[in-house]
């Protein structure tokens, strides 16, 4: 029978400072504290001690300048952006709000930052753990966030040393003989979110233990909680919507105009498209379809028009995977047989396969 | 001192058949059930009982087909898609890849969806044992998710009753007088993840009770898991990257001749223009800026390049949240002045504050 858990808070702790030694802090406030217990740390009170603080003024809009500056220096990359919320991917690759800096559960002097490394930090507090005290636990460190589509926030880890990151079920069968597929868990997500079940936002109870976690410790320390993080290239949300639609406009702006085309592989499937086609110009390898753009003789606003919807049938196309090429037309009087009566070629444009432009 | 928590795991259920009786399943297989109780139910054995089953043929192309058109069925709308995996938002309006559709702890022959009112099955089942087992306790049913920006998976809450979804630490201070702001615990998706910590994947462990939760049941049932979905408008991520910028680059072709301005407020910021700004032309209300696209008379090809030129300035300045009218030029002759010599007026853009369109 699997054995059950068992989630204790550890209190009286109290306020931590740059310096102070957490293994003590932690041992002293529960003894009880035994072999084989995930030991779940919230990372304000790893970061305290470790002096992952930043002064700030307490008047604006200095105050606000040096929150800002702060959230800067932890900003890799900006995901998003409504109002006043940034979402940012940190150093640490962590994707998550205002670049996990908290002024919450802090002096009102001071902001946190997160842990420069909680795998680090994880694997430190573990060996101090074990060499000093003689406890061989594992170790998670965990922040606060929120997550896209629904809504509340939840305790994450941001450091692990002692539990693999993952446990992976693939390959395994069920009792009806099913292969279970794309089944790994984030165990150490759900060991942060079932410790803060105990610990709470305001009571100072920064650490809870999870007894009973039927957890075979790796060698050494395991994976980390760096294992968790998405590399935003396979990441299916690497950025916020209205980030992503800028994106796509300023690629509109800038497709360019001989672009290489991927081999066609599967028939293409083209749009309607609003000039004739033509086949009689030279055109780049994989070429699907070529198109004339064109006006009518003397007629310059007609031309500026034709030029208009030549890119923007480019953008629909971009938009379906389909790149263009802008061709130059060297001997016009071979494309007059593919054009109305009186019509003057502006210029070829040659389709096929590319694919989203800026991704 | 805040208590400690306990998860059991509820062993010995077995397989659940449509029509069989949870409540005196779960209570015989966990006869130490309590008041007080908050009990966590994997989605799956509720669809099981509900009858939420797809028959699906064992043969492909049959098998494949089917699957796609329960998938289908489930489906809002989709909200991300690459190769063969589809992210979309279900009728409920949770966010998962395959609509929450399983093959995995079932007979071959059959799927199983979602419960179809997770919260009603969650009411029910609370009802159903405090009715005839006399046992007040809450309950929270369960589905395995991934998310962005993280590896692995995470069990989090689709349904539940008798505990609400979210705790709300708002307008609460820290020990230091701080005001806790943005602090909305989604309290039921982390009692979904603890639970599942004893439940795994393979043995039949579809169910575990969490004892000990300081929850104050809520009057009636609660709020529901529903409560934890964000709407697409709120969603900073509500669509995929890629599907995203398609999006853009399919606004950049669909942008409107004579769209509104909105008043410009702060002062907006131009990029560099590539045509000669004008005062010379009547623009609509709130125009910012407005330049004269030209060719050199005579010049067909000029003016498509003229023409291109103008959409592509078109989609940055969209992309930048600005709108723009193409104005149809009435009188030439009163642009003359802003061309150089013998250049021939096409049209007049105006720029105006606008929104990133199609959002």
């Amino acid at each position: 029978m699997t054995p059950s858990l068992e989630i204790r808070p550890v209190t009286g702790i109290g306020d931590v400072r740059p310096g102070d030694d957490l293994a003590a802090l932690i041992t002293t406030a529960a003894p009880w504290l035994a072999d084989g217990d995930v030991l779940v740390v919230t990372s304000k009170i790893v970061s305290k001690a470790e002096g992952q603080l930043v002064e700030i003024p307490l008047d604006e809009p200095a105050r606000e300048a040096a929150r800002e500056a702060a959230l800067r220096a932890e900003t890799a990359r900006v995901v998003a952006r409504r109002g006043a919320t940034r979402i940012v991917q940190t150093h640490h690759g962590f994707v998550l709000a205002a670049g996990g800096i908290d002024a919450s559960n802090v002096d009102p002097t001071h902001l946190v930052l997160l842990p420069k490394d909680p795998d680090a930090s994880a694997r430190w507090l573990r060996e101090e753990l074990r060499e000093r005290f003689s406890l061989d636990v594992a170790v998670v460190i965990t922040d606060t966030m929120g997550r896209p589509w629904r809504l509340g926030l939840t305790d994450v880890a941001i450091g692990a040393a002692g539990v693999d990151a993952l446990v992976d079920y693939r390959g395994l069968r069920d009792t009806y003989g099913n292969e279970l597929q794309l089944t790994q868990m984030a165990q150490i997500d759900q060991l942060a979110s079932a410790a803060e079940l105990v610990k709470g936002k305001t009571a100072q109870v920064p650490v809870a233990v999870v007894r009973g976690f039927a957890v075979r410790f790796p060698r050494e320390h395991g994976s980390g909680a760096a294992e968790l993080i998405r590399g935003a290239d396979a990441d299916l949300f690497s950025l916020g919507t209205a980030e992503a639609v800028a994106r796509g406009l300023r690629a509109a702006a800038d497709l360019p105009d001989a672009p290489a085309f991927a081999p066609a592989g599967e028939p293409v499937r083209l749009p309607d498209l609003p000039f004739p086609t033509t086949r009689s110009v030279t055109v780049p390898p994989n070429t699907v379809a070529a198109v004339v753009v064109w006006s009518p003789a003397g007629d310059l606003r007609a031309a500026a028009e034709a030029g208009r919807r030549a890119e923007r049938l480019r953008a629909v196309l971009a938009a379906d995977g389909l790149a263009t090429a802008w061709l130059e037309i060297e001997d016009p009087a071979v494309l007059v047989g593919d054009l109305p009566h009186g019509g003057v070629p502006l210029g070829v444009l040659a389709i096929g396969r590319g694919s989203l432009p800026s991704l």
